[in-house]
């Protein structure tokens, strides 16, 4: 089997889960699920399928130290820092440069640094299997078996089924969708042809690169012009000139939508994006009255409530579907229903100057 | 004039606030208005009417270093230490047995410590008033009237007018009631023959001892063995003897409902008795939207809803009529309406042996 290598998405910032994320501390930075950062999850659960100088991250400059703490084992050389996040095309595309260095023909996964995955045995075999199909040269994307009928993410419908790869079909990615209305998102997941779009992709370096020469040709050209500094001290320089030039843009749009040959594994690995509190839900367990509680509680007749508490004890009566955050500096309480609303909260406390809760 | 003096009553304890009232941080040590604590407040509103050793304090022993921190102007001999807390009969009789070596045909005025009053130039004139009428010999109540028709405070009510005294007018007590119910406490309120009972009494030493003597012959009897060793060195072990044994009773029940020459002063002087966290609507401004908010606070689309910050940033979102206290070790959230089960909520802990936060 060619290299193959990780390569972790790790620039995101993300407000929705105020006031545990700030800036200084994104969503993969924060500890969630037991004692460990969902970065730190992130790179465990691929620990035994990778070597760690085979393990790359994509992240910005506030956030490299952070990191390197978290996964002291990793080399620094593989923390790839851009000097401004421009989506996921230019990072993966960062990201593929210096992964050709090491094996033009290996292939890499595109992984994320802050979402959940319950089932990590199975995410390992799925990887494994995806990397065989990706030898092969198909664009492999992991599609998530929808477990409720989402309008939050995109959705990969399938076509013609393609093979079966230690145990997983794989299908022939036929289109990929934004984010759907209720009732379409409603048809999809009915229909079981459509699995949601995780963000996690496995592909031949070399693949992909023609696909940004094809349709990013922009794009590509920067990632050219990174590639014949590379290891030079003219790096960083040129980076930091050629970065804030580019357009914005996030793999899906800018590659997969228009790709040829790209197939959809559907797989069931419990995962979850942690895009906002009330996923909390899914990715810890409730008692008996449907509370997540995390930390010091008591309560009288509180039901399908999130506490996601700090050090002090939160006490609550008659709540139903509230969201609950307290942390050092600040205090959260939302209705479940009215959690989209946390984006205009940060947006608020932006415009009153509160930089430090922010 | 005779003399005249004051006895506050600061022995409360009180968890209808928790979780900002502690146990070792009863009510009349909470600073709920301003810098102050409602000790504070209470001495200093009678501090142009009073000279400091005028002044006394009935409390407990885990409480009068506390007390004396916060009154250091007062003298600490006039600082009255029960055993245990009986009620207010004792609590009274004991201050009464002090005041009368002083003056016993002195005036004395009842004063709490746990309340708040907004008009203190008007109640300063109603206790001179009261003062003057009491010299008659009569038990002078202060009857509150009321603003709302209250299911939680007992109420007196009025019959034949007596005197104008300084422009308040004194009717003779035709009735102290308990509690009522919601239907009573509305007939009582639209008759305007009402008012409420607020713990506050001004009358005669000789007058007071007269109804102890009469209406409550074994606390008499226990009073008069106090007065015998006053002064000497078996007062404490005498106090501690006798006390434990008393019946618990409050000075309402015990003597105000079967005594003589019972008079009633209304006025209206912005009285709130703190007694539970929706009544800071009483006693704190409200914001547009009928929020009433100490501390850091931003909010969306929330109302009539009482935030009681601590030291960190609270954000809300779709609230109405909610009580959040924020404090640093314990954190409740209730609607308005269920505020009663604090009490439950606190017991609950007791149970849990988390001492540490009552």
């Amino acid at each position: 089997m060619a290299s193959f290598f990780a390569l972790i998405m790790a620039g995101g910032g993300g407000t929705r889960l105020w006031p545990l994320s700030r800036r200084s501390r994104p969503k993969q930075a924060l500890t969630l699920v037991g004692e460990r950062t969902m970065f730190e999850h992130a790179v465990d659960r691929i620990a035994s399928l990778f070597q760690p100088e085979d393990i790359f991250v994509v992240t910005g400059e506030d956030q490299v130290e952070s990191l390197l703490i978290q996964a002291p084992e990793l080399p620094r050389r593989n923390f790839l820092v851009e000097p401004v996040g421009q989506g996921t095309a230019p990072a993966i595309g960062l990201g593929a440069v210096h992964l050709r260095r090491r094996d033009s023909q290996g292939v890499m996964a595109v992984l994320t640094a802050d979402h959940f995955i319950r089932d990590v045995e199975k995410f390992r075999r799925v990887l494994t299997a995806a990397a065989e199909v990706a030898e092969k040269g198909h664009l492999v994307t992991l599609g998530i078996t929808p477990s409720f009928p989402s309008t939050g993410f995109g959705y990969i419908q399938q076509g013609e089924m393609l093979y079966e790869v230690d145990g997983f079909t794989v299908f022939r990615a036929e289109r990929f969708t934004e984010k759907p209305s209720p009732e379409t998102a409603f048809q999809m997941v009915e229909s079981g042809l459509y699995t949601w779009n995780s963000g996690m992709f496995i592909w031949r370096i070399d693949r992909i690169m023609e696909e940004f020469a094809r349709q990013m040709p922009d794009l590509y050209d920067a990632l050219m012009q990174v590639d014949a500094v590379l290891g030079t001290p003219a790096y960083e320089p040129t980076l930091q000139r050629l970065w804030p030039e580019l357009d914005s843009q996030s793999i899906d749009y800018g590659v997969m939508e228009g790709a040829e040959d790209v197939v959809v594994i559907p797989v069931d690995i419990g995962w979850s994006d942690v895009g906002n509190w009330s996923s909390m839900r899914e990715i810890l367990p409730a008692d008996r009255d449907g509370n997540v509680v995390v930390g010091e509680y008591v309560g009288i007749d509180t039901s399908n409530t999130i506490v996601f508490g700090g050090k002090r004890l939160v006490a609550t009566i008659g709540l139903e579907d509230v969201i609950i955050v307290d942390t050092d500096d600040a205090l959260l309480i939302s209705p479940v229903e009215r959690e989209q609303d946390v984006r205009e909260l940060v947006r608020r406390l932006q415009e009153m100057g509160r930089k430090e809760v922010l």
